[in-house]
């Protein structure tokens, strides 16, 4: 049966990138080895990190000004490593949602931080609109799309102070104005590949102002002047991540992407709005086109739909734990095919169920 | 043509395990979906985890005072975590090549560290075996296995103090009395995966000791209370480790692997003492089984030496760039038919030499 995979992270990846990657773990590109015992210092595995990080800043249409590094770890490590690089006086976080949140408490263990605003008056259902951009911080620190509550930032705050922003859920799946931002970060596993690999991209001019002495690991720094190669890089993690960015590269770039994901979120919406069993749990101008949140009216048919989503293979579709509900995730390489049985089956339990 | 892969690392990994890590990337266990597609939340993941968590403490003998964790950012993350974790007022280290001097680098800066012993006055061609262990330290560390220098703990410190190891390049390969150390790291991709994540193992008790505040990600007791998925590990990585660990198992464990590991090495030694153009490069007493490191006596006929190399299809003989010569990494899953071909070269190459 073909499954349909709305798996909010790990996400759903491209078949080719998939058969691609399954023929690496055998014989990469006919070496006669596995890229999983490949040194990274092969001569292939090195282009494998260029490619990388060249497509990356590509697809943000980035120039020199930018590095992009792949590290380990996830958003997670790097809500600690964004203050420990870059917070000397004070930093500005906007806190909207869980990740951010974590991002809050983490910065705070480094040093001073302001929170400039919040939507958890209303438990993180909308994106904060009007609120004072502070003149004095380090950098103001953003969440681009809160994957557990299904929001996102449509426009990004017009400001002096370097912009840092957690894209871990929508990286790639837009266009942006990546040259806003002083620093994005992304961890790989739901636009751009497999777990074990964070994409972290920022301007050279940023660095070098905290005045403390880094780990090693844990500088932003070291890591560019030694090519995303510092220790051994998750080698199999970055190429998956790779093949994935040249898949939307190969197939139109991000205009394509977005377009795409445009016609995915459109299509889920307009039926959660016409279906009269459910209801979105977000503002509608803050809605995520990545992770839509939703819930059933009526909690006594929850088993009827979910047995009527196993039915057409349709997986993933759970809301996180800390929230219930569903959450129907529209990541880069999932089809609008897997969008259609979606709309399909709520359409068909309506008429069963209204 | 069949590859002789002797990469120092990453290394080579046994081939039911790549034909298993290759179907797995395609379809998981008939789910329909890829393993790297898969959240970690999965059943499916969560049951990988725990039994790589299990597979660990199992080849190591060790009882439920011990934690298993598989973290990412390598060994090189580890020099930061494990002062960081247990250093309160002096920590002791052993100084047996680059990557112990690393480690205490990053030690430095947590706090006070004392090296014990040293074998750089000889360009660390041995290990230390005459020091006095200190009364007062918090732990001492040592470095099992030296894969740039060649060298080889062959039997480890008894101490009272809490004994800590970086077991990156030998866990897994042969029996030790793991319940002398309080916690062993290893990045996995020499004996034990790929590249993208790192096995910790210790005593529950020597934790919450060093009295510092830890960011999320650094802090080994909320890692494995959060059964190491506090974030979305490395899937891929601990999958395929725990594919190695149980091949290990099924074919006979950590007795089998070690005879098989002795003879590797008894067979490469043999020949290297006997053959009269090629030269150790550690003492005898400390030579490592798991890398052996050696030159050509006469650099003249390095070129021809290494083109018979490629002939036979021997792969990663090269020393580390900050060295030179050779070296023999002869990981677990190096067949010991690789080390015959291997020494066939090296005395058909003595034949036409010498």
């Amino acid at each position: 049966m073909k499954i349909h995979n709305f798996s909010a992270g790990p996400g759903i990846l491209p078949p080719e990138v998939l058969r691609k990657a399954s023929e690496s773990a055998l014989n990469y590109n006919n070496t006669g080895l596995s890229l999983l015992e490949m040194s990274h210092r092969s001569p292939e595995f090195e282009q494998v990190m260029a490619n990388a990080r060249s497509l990356a800043k590509e697809l943000l249409n980035l120039g020199d000004e930018y590095e992009a590094i792949f590290l380990q770890g996830g958003a997670s490590l790097q809500f600690y490593m964004v203050p420990l690089n870059l917070l000397k006086s004070k930093a500005a976080y906007v806190n909207t949602g869980n990740w951010a949140s974590e991002a809050i408490a983490e910065a705070r263990k480094v040093g001073n931080v302001e929170v400039i605003a919040s939507s958890e008056d209303r438990k993180f259902v909308y994106i904060p609109s009007e609120f004072d951009m502070p003149k004095d911080a380090d950098y103001v620190h953003i969440t681009s799309n809160n994957t557990i509550y299904g929001t996102q930032w449509k426009s990004f705050p017009q400001t002096d102070i370097p912009l840092v922003c957690d894209m871990s859920s929508d990286i790639f799946s837009r266009k942006i104005p990546a040259d806003q931002f002083s620093l994005i970060y992304a961890g790989a596993q739901k636009n751009m590949g497999p777990a074990g690999t964070t994409l972290v991209v920022f301007r050279k001019d940023i660095l070098g102002k905290a005045g403390r002495t880094l780990p090693k690991m844990l500088d932003y720094e070291l890591q560019y002047k030694k090519d995303s190669m510092f220790n051994t890089p998750p080698v199999f993690s970055v190429y998956v991540s790779m093949l994935t960015m040249q898949w939307i590269k190969d197939n139109g770039g991000i205009e394509w992407i977005e377009a795409l994901n445009n016609l995915k979120a459109q299509f889920f919406y307009d039926e959660l709005d016409s279906n009269p069993l459910f209801e979105g749990t977000v503002d509608k101008a803050s809605r995520s086109y990545m992770n839509a949140t939703f819930i059933l009216k009526n909690k006594a048919i929850e088993k009827d739909f979910e047995s009527m989503l196993k039915q057409e293979g349709i997986s993933g579709l759970k809301g996180h734990r800390s929230v219930g509900g569903y959450r129907c995730s529209m990541y880069n390489a999932l089809p609008l095919e897997s969008i259609k049985v979606l709309t399909n089956v709520m359409r068909e339990f309506a008429h069963k169920f209204a």
